[in-house]
């Protein structure tokens, strides 16, 4: 029997350890087979330490976040990290590029797909690659588009948390309790040795997280013992049996 | 083993048969018991068709819209239907009104709540009575309210759909697949023999949801032949174990 | 005397039969010349049932989505159809592409124009062809962009509905009466032999538009007995003479 | 034949000049008649000039209004105006008041309703009369509400400019061409001789809504020669026969 | 000469310490008398704790909660602290209770104040307190509520930090750097003996608005090292000399 | 010791008289050394004047727009004025365009920037150019990009007033008082002589913010007398030490 699948959409190639590092975990652990796309490397933008340091390159800062993220992604126990190389800061994608995503969503057939906010003013590379994720699903969706190939269903497009929540639009109306795979994800957010300024920021986040989870499932009174959580945006309705 | 319990919180006593009957219903044949509190009979605002009958009393008026809405929740097979008769356009809830919803929502212990959007220009009822919903939720999570009482936790409210959505600010984020059970819908509507040019109208808003449901669970391409559906919004995040 | 004029800016070949052919038709019987901009023939991501038989091509495809719209384009008494045919899933405009709906928005000098919701997940060419309608609009209202043609005015921009609008962002303040013509609309919606799943959607969402209209115009009360609709969002301010 | 009708819901006694003045005076020309209901006289909040002479009593605050507000509309021309006497900061209204205000919806039986914006955080008294204009609205169109009397239709509510616009959330989709009967506004204008500081304020609204009429009917290229306009929000959708 | 002076609204005792406290210890410290009031203790929603322990009584909550707040407001230094006993869940205010608050803000004539979101699901006793304090700040400014007292000027309203900010429609604009008195929050957060599983949370809170105020003033690059922050939204504009 | 500085962005050549001349020229008084990027000339979109005159030429109104553009610099005493003659209507930058932006803000190294609102559907140019200015505050952001320039901190950039506010979701929370350099404003805008339509209509626009900011800063009681004023929304959050 084939494993369910899940595909995360990175605008560069450490947003996904921080954003949805326990989703990929505990879904792995589940049993999914979770693809990582990382559209770039953040080469330009985001390895403001790399860039300190005497004679650094562009080459020699793809390498080391190249490999950060294999190794936050192997923390995870992803099954697949794929780097497009598309450049940061702007991140833009041609018809070609655009395709390629196309490629890896149909083959992955994902039951639901994971990327940023719509908005960011901060950071309009993270809004773009969501922009794209949204059309790249569209355009799978398409029994034109290479026909023969297997079109893709209507998977969930969850929105993971950007760094200032409130200022990016961003609601979230899904808290995921990550408690058990917790470990992993601190792993995984300690393979980024040039961002070490985040990561106590980012377990706030989830210990935050999981204080919301628990007045969720359990109001005033108390509720369900989460100790971490993740929080995401749905884009499109459920379909349920049962509310 | 107790059963599993829902709320309905209906400004007038026949909003819950357009907007919920199918949930009713089909939570009843899960094993729910299904509680309907009807605030008023919206015999003032929403009996036009009794009004214009000679001699007609307020009395009179009360007297059938309740045996309609006996009749439909019947129907529906729901556990229990209660008429707090407060009165309507407009609908208002003093401090007793307030406690003696908490003390239904207390002793119901409901899984989920459902009432009306948060807006609607066109009858400012709904929203207050939302507004009541939502207010004696929480009172009855304090464990100050009448110590010794089970307090309240944290249910979902669902609001269910109003007759003019986009004009009333609400956004359906939950497709209710109610194939199974809209033949009892249906005879529920029938029930309300003071509002019959109103049937049809939601008949066609039941096969609509239904075909959004199948877009959303299937894409394009398909999907999970619903064939009617009921659509609802969800006014708290939900808490979960995998996306 | 020249005859008035109106535009319809439609993605792909078929959605202005759904969302506009009410619009088209009535206003033709009014002696109003409609002319329809199809971007695409919506040849890769709407027709399915096509892409099913098996040694499809999308030449062939094309050939039968042009077939449908001109014979529905036909039914409504449309004065003209044109095919810009420039691919969907994406729909991508360049510069010459953008003149070139220029050109027809100068030639038509339309009263008002027709497009899209301005926000659309489910199809990204949605919101795309009213952002590019909008543009145009704009240079065709600049004295410099081929000098001496006649420049456009400030036609409105009516936003017709969206398959699930609540989700699109979509709020309509207009409604249209089209019962006079829906026999037209209807002959119309029967021509798109590809999407008959369809058929029954949109006479139920023009029904229950019929049943706005009736709401809004004549209250709780009753009010004219318009049995068909369709509702639009306008893009732009009124100016009036009388409230 | 009876005259058309409309109604002027304003929170305090001057309200309606600056910000109605115009359609008042308009529609008056063109054989309305117009009833003014001021809630209360602002004699608490909105008559500094007044408290600030020495020996200045409540009373005395009220006279002044009410003669300003008298002479304000006879200037406009106004069929009717109603000093409901309510108190100011806060404005606050009770069964009775509420069904004082339907009585007079219901003999006025007008043709559209005018109100203030539905925020104002300066001013908390303007969106609550809204909000009342709103619920009584719905109360005029209950058959069961003095059953016999003439029920309300569905009149459309506009909501007139408040002071700070964008801080209101109030969106303007209607501009009103008041060149005409400019010089009557204005006359009206200087009837209130305690607020002389906004007397040319709302002479630059009037000129530059002046301006967005131009530009909204005639685009870059002129359009009408409006000079003076007002603007308004319509809180229901326009049911039409031609877009 | 006067020193400066603010107001914090709290609609239960223990709100103005996590969302509030390092503003009003960090002004405190730059020579402002800073008044709070508490509109009430919390005592039934708020103390679920106390409510646990045998034979507890509404009385006994209310002297625990007020000792408590009483220790936090001495460990921040505020100047002063008020309770108002008007009863939680739900918070309701009569006209002599908003006139008390008036007596209060026109005492205090602060150059800002500091209340609730504007919306809460979770908690509906918190928005209203914001609608007071808005209300109360309006009625402090009319020149006819008691004539001859000082009138309010114009201060600011700033909305603190809900506890699950992005489903309060919350949007902070304001981050203001604790640094320097975050011991004296610290403290003033364990005075709320009652509320253990909060401390750590809103220390998070703490760590994580110093980040954000870094990134806001310094962005990729660093930036000045507040290493506690607290997070706000205005009501009104700010008007400047210098942008 | 270096000057503080600013850095306006502006779509087409007159922009920045209208909106943010009163800016310009305070700054400038205040020792700033303010830099203006106009990105085109307006000359196909906004020069209608000069197009309806026999025989006109492109270049002929590039020259003539430059022309007056410098003369309003100059009025303003802004340090720089920068044309990058990218063409209007529509407005289109590439990569090269963008970095060539990126260049000017990285030797400018403003304290603030100064651009369009976010939307604006009458004019789809003015809210391209913020989309372009926050892309490049970005790139200039980021060590990557030309290592070794000195990179961006994190200036404001603040959102000037579009032609119609309300219909382009701007809300100021800035205002300004201009008054002191009214006089230099009205003598930039006076060079517009294309545009001498506009001239009052900005007038007033600086007379009623300057009433708006009377109110903001003194509320009911008067306030500070500013006489003119201009307005600003914030793109980001301020860091402060008091509130």
């Amino acid at each position: 029997m084939t494993k369910p699948t899940a595909l995360v959409v990175s605008a560069h190639s450490a947003d996904f350890v921080w954003r949805a590092g326990g989703a990929i975990a505990l879904h792995t652990q589940k049993g999914y087979e979770v693809t990582i796309v990382c559209l770039s490397y953040g080469e330009r933008g985001e390895s403001a330490k790399l860039w300190k340091q005497e004679g650094c390159t562009l080459e020699h800062v793809k390498v080391e976040r190249k490999k950060e993220a294999e190794n936050a992604a192997s923390a995870l126990g992803a099954h697949d990290i794929q780097f497009f190389d598309l450049g940061d800061y702007p991140l833009e994608m041609d018809r070609e590029a655009k395709f390629r995503l196309v490629d890896v969503i149909r083959q992955v057939q994902p039951r639901f797909m994971l990327s940023h906010s719509q908005d960011d003013p901060y950071n309009t590379d993270h809004p773009y690659a969501t922009k794209m994720a949204l059309e790249c699903r569209m355009i799978a969706q398409a029994w034109g588009h290479n026909p023969g190939e297997k079109v893709l269903g209507a998977p969930q497009l969850y929105l993971f948390e950007p760094h200032q929540t409130e200022r990016c639009g961003w609601k979230p109306d899904t808290f995921l309790d990550i408690t058990d795979v917790w470990d992993k994800k601190r792993a995984a957010i300690e393979c980024m040795e040039g961002q070490e300024h985040l990561w106590d920021f980012y377990t706030n986040v989830a210990e935050n997280r999981g204080n919301h989870f628990r007045r969720n499932s359990g109001g005033q009174a108390g509720g369900r013992p989460a100790r971490y959580g993740e929080a995401y945006q749905s884009l499109f309705p459920r379909t349920v049996d049962e509310l």
